[in-house]
């Protein structure tokens, strides 16, 4: 039996870890033969675009680089298989991939969309008397999918937002005048990865003075009151807000990130410059805001040793329940404790999981709406521990790099 | 005797390491009693803000906190001494805060605006007969300092923006369709920063495939079709850009970074937002611009071990220096070989770096004035390479915390 493995949504620092999972798993098990990459995700396999891996991964080595590069190796796609009843075609011609490659089993990397694709795929090959399998295994620096205690890739995200974080800091307290810093932070919906700067109180950074999440109503009274607060008792304030928090209709025209405006074009500005330019309007202090941008998703540099551990972890047992016979599945973690930090992983139905989000959870938020309380603290801490000894050449990491045919 | 030390300028990931070799070679040297550091650069000479640096650092760990720690532990100031002749009497209060501590050295650490102070300071003291030497350390990320061959802290800025830029080039390649991404990095004047992205070049990367410095006109017309060109070749194609190239006055309105608007508000967007506009509104493909912002002034946790040794070892060769009874001097690297690595500390007048600025040399930058040519690898290679060994706890890197008057 031959199996294939994809790769889908935004990019973390820990996908490529949990392909290198399913790939160990399958050079581990006697009855797999082949291993393709499917290209961009799903689309490889309705285009019939795959790899044979053993061919790219060819050493322990190859392994550990995978391990160390973000994004995704095989590429990605944002496509989202249809209804079987509008468009039979695309499934037939899932099936024929499969057929053509004698493929047994469908690992697919992702978030909540990706577990959609499971759903249906494993919905439509049960529907034919397939045998074919599909398991998803999940990602997304977001946090934000259901059932799962956190996902792959949260980890690393974290662990960088925290360390810069921590810099910015530093960098922020230097002058004698009083200033603010806004620091922008990922998170469309769910405010997991800003609410994660509360980290930096377990090493006795008071900083950041406020944290905005997507959770919450946002007022912009209330948050210059606020700044002016923390002003009273700091020279230096840090703010951490959540992109996706939501701006009034009046006076925020432009700055929603993602966003486009009626040319189409995407806002230049995210919810960061709309703080900066209101604390300078109102407050009239020196102000800067920082976006962190995608290396919040890609600084492999600085990753979790326990989130790709588990990355890859997750990977293995996912190719694993296959072998069992599972389909429709994905697989989660569920912590068993904080300290000692133990985690299980476990299998629930595709679900549970695909078009659904999980929210940071109110009863984290201070009632002042702008920090979060100290279980949060205990909830992330885990997440961040450990570093991975990277392979470092001319004094940078060493990346696994794509065939050339790939680029 | 006693000594005092103060820093000064932008902050970056060097500075404090340049703070211990004064601190260290102050410990080590019998005659010298008390090491003071400065408040907030020269200006905590003028007001008789002072701190005893031996009672907030007090063990070899200390030591190698502050090695590892971003940014100004003293704080920094952008203040200029004015001439002698227009305000004798700023000079008088630092003569008494002198007097007042027994101070017989004074070593500054910052870039060419603290060589402006060194010069002054030093020639005012030899005119009232005061034999108290000043000598100068340099600084900066910008690397743009003449004389010296590099400056400490260029090349722990350069390490972080060469990992960064190779993880987004990673994030900017998987998805199948056609897509330009920008990367500023910093740089008013001298491009050495967005120049050192030529480094992955080294490890084998094809990216960046454009690369704009401040030291060549720039052309939109030439801009838009070097970006055609290279996406005829790739799929994702990288740009890095300083944040200092000189944009048209027609059609980039709003967009220079660090101008300010008729109302005294700081331009929200720079000149990689222009390019982003520009790429959209000629091209309309998938554009993303990237603004590495402060993170590359500040992220020790990728710092370069030789820039932050030799930063260190700057620092002690000043205080030997002045020991010597030199003044009015700055300290500077001297390359002896690129391979093996091999520089010299020598000393030169301050005067001969005061107020001016080194651009990266012309015959680096290619005819078409949009990338640099390999002599700039071997340049830029020996500088970033080595790590430190960065102590975590809580899977965070630590940084020593200033005492709480300092905050």
């Amino acid at each position: 039996m031959n199996i294939a493995v994809a790769q889908s949504g935004g990019p973390t620092c820990a996908i490529n870890a949990s392909l290198v999972g399913v790939f160990k798993q399958g050079l581990l098990t006697g009855e797999i033969d082949a291993i393709f990459g499917s290209i961009n995700g799903i689309e490889g396999m309705i285009e019939d675009e795959l790899i044979n891996l053993k061919s790219i991964i060819r050493t322990n080595e190859d392994m550990e680089l995978l391990r160390q590069t973000p994004s995704t190796m095989l590429g990605s796609c944002r496509y989202k298989l249809p209804a079987f009843e509008d468009d039979p075609a695309v499934y037939e011609k899932i099936v024929k991939t499969l057929e053509t490659h004698r493929i047994g089993i469908f690992i697919y990397i992702g978030g909540n969309d990706s577990m959609d694709t499971v759903v249906k795929l494993s919905r439509y090959l049960s529907h034919i008397g397939s045998d074919v399998r599909v398991v998803g295994v999940p990602k997304t620096i977001d946090n934000d999918l259901p059932v799962t205690d956190h996902t792959p890739g949260f980890g690393s995200a974290a662990k960088y937002v925290a360390a810069t974080a921590q810099e910015i800091i530093r960098d922020s307290s230097v002058y004698s005048i009083p200033s603010v810093t806004i620091i922008e932070v990922m998170g469309r919906h769910s405010g997991f990865l800003a609410a994660s700067t509360c980290l930096l109180r377990a090493n006795g950074e008071e900083a950041p003075h406020l944290i905005y999440l997507p959770e919450c109503e946002f007022s912009p009274e209330a948050f210059i009151e606020d700044v002016r607060k923390e002003m009273a008792k700091h020279k230096a304030v840090v703010v951490a807000v959540s992109e996706g928090v939501t701006l009034p209709e009046e006076g925020a025209e432009g700055y929603q990130s993602g966003a486009t405006d009626v040319f189409g074009h995407k806002y230049l500005s995210g919810v960061g410059k709309y703080l900066e330019r209101l604390v300078a309007d109102r407050i009239g202090c020196k102000v800067r805001s920082i976006e962190l941008n995608v290396m919040q998703r890609c600084s492999s540099h600085i990753c979790s040793k326990t989130d790709i551990d588990e990355a890859e972890r997750i990977g293995r047992h996912a190719l694993r329940a296959a072998l069992d016979g599972q389909t429709g599945k994905m697989m989660y973690f569920h912590r068993v404790s904080d300290m000692p930090y133990a985690v299980s992983i476990e299998m629930t139905d595709a679900a549970n999981v695909a078009n659904l989000e999980k929210m940071f959870p109110k009863e984290w938020i201070t009632p002042e709406r702008n920090q979060v309380t100290d279980a949060a603290i205990s909830y992330f801490l885990p997440l961040i521990q450990g570093e991975v000894d990277i392979l470092m050449k001319n004094g940078m990491p060493v990346h696994f790099q794509r065939p050339l045919q790939m680029r």
